[in-house]
């Protein structure tokens, strides 16, 4: 945060340094900078930057699908899931098709928070058929963002056009709503990587997504910043898959992250509400 | 094999002891045990011997469905798998959905190795619906088996007419191939591995079995005890995940496993095989 307000400070100082009418107006602004600012001045500017530290944590918090998908969790931690979403304004809940008809429930009257149900998770050796399957139960049970697993198989074997026909017919079948495409980063070399992520981007998903957090080490900021890169604006990018706190959330979307899947993000909040607090005292 | 040896022997024993009639040839039988062999017949009992022990590996080998599941398996490693099932001499394949009918061309005129499909793979946290839809294309590929994950979450809800019916809908589904239910029993408690070994029973399943070897230790010997025992014959036991080594194989058989999963046949056998020529060597 500190950062950007440099920054802001550097480009506001660039456009006045340039002609040599603006140094008048310079000299006038260093002279503001060295002038005490009155009380009420200062308790306004502190309510701002306090504000401003709010909204960042927010905006930090919305980037969070939160994320329970493992097969032992009950009717109980869903609900918990849900009203977690709610209370810390997490963009969506990220769940099993077996649970997005209870999340609507659970949901009710709470359109904010979406509802991404995965396909194909978590190894996506399913037929594409199956899949599309899949994805058609899941909107017509109330899913508002789809997360499907590409046909890794297909990737080892050279088989692009399988890839890629098979992400068209899930957007397809997901009706308008937004896909992520899963290509497990963990299980591919770069150049796999570059040719699944285009795969995504050519059949018209939403998202390229890194990992379903269950096989190898998960996101990892040079696969986020290769993959940002490589769908160049048509799609944007979710990180997932070990992102256990606010430093490696940060991490991720310093690297070009749009989204984090996470199911720590009750903690992450809790590190970046801390933070803040720390951060707050030491210029208070 | 000697502890069969052994058991054959007491339980020739034990028919013939009871009845008086039966002393003189109890005591003719260990006149001829104590007679020493001629030549001819030494090498005769050696060959017995010898077929005896190749008989036993081969039905050993006969339990193993050849496993290949994980998402990085190309279509040389599918075809691997299938020259492997045959010249070992396995019971069958198993394999993801995207390679049944792969497999049915690799195996084509040796329809002694049959080909299991996994469903609902590796989380079982899918809607029945799309286990079902699965089950039927597997079969339209070329399906004989298949191994299906139960919904984990329903048994940690309580839900176990769920369980039930879900499988009832696979078995029907299977039309008539066996099917065998995966309850992943490191996720469970005992009294949960009894009760969805129960569902497993009563639905019609032709096997119970303990893991996808993806979460958890897998098959342990008591756990395969617990289900041979709550199945009582009506269905059969596959003991799955972590088994690698001949001795592991031969434990699992021991505590009741009909059937094994496991993706290190080949190294099982050749094990084996120098066992048998170890034992062969030290008798000889």
């Amino acid at each position: 945060m500190t950062d950007d307000i440099e920054k802001k400070q550097q480009a506001a100082g660039e456009t006045v340094s340039a002609p040599a009418a603006g140094q008048a107006a310079l000299q006038e602004e260093h002279a503001a900078e060295e002038r005490p600012l009155a009380a009420e001045e200062r308790r306004e500017f502190e309510e701002f930057k306090r504000q401003k530290k709010i909204e960042e944590i927010r905006r930090l918090l919305r980037t969070i699908d939160h994320t329970m998908l493992k097969q032992t969790a009950t009717s109980a931690d869903i609900r918990k899931l849900c009203n977690e979403a709610k209370e810390y304004g997490f963009y969506s809940v990220c769940v099993q098709p077996v649970y997005v008809a209870a999340c609507r429930e659970f949901l009710r009257g709470c359109p904010q928070v979406k509802i991404a149900c995965v396909v194909g998770f978590p190894m996506g050796e399913n037929l594409t058929k199956t899949k599309v399957y899949e994805t058609k139960q899941a909107v017509r049970d109330g899913a508002d963002e789809i997360d499907m697993v590409i046909c890794i198989s297909a990737v080892k074997n050279g088989q692009f056009g399988y890839v890629r026909r098979e992400i068209k017919k899930i957007v397809r079948a997901a009706h308008g709503r937004p896909v992520k495409v899963i290509i497990e980063t963990s299980l591919l070399t770069r150049d796999e990587m570059v040719r699944a992520a285009s795969c995504a981007r050519d059949a018209g998903a939403a998202f390229v997504k890194t990992s379903t957090g269950y096989f190898g080490e998960g996101a990892r900021a040079e696969d986020v910043r290769l993959l940002k890169e490589t769908v160049a604006g048509k799609c944007q990018v979710k990180a997932s898959g070990g992102i256990r706190t606010a430093e490696r959330l940060k991490e991720m979307v310093a690297a070009g992250a749009d989204r984090i899947g996470t199911s720590a993000g009750k903690d992450i909040a809790k590190q970046l509400r801390e933070a803040d607090e720390q951060s707050g005292s030491v210029h208070s």
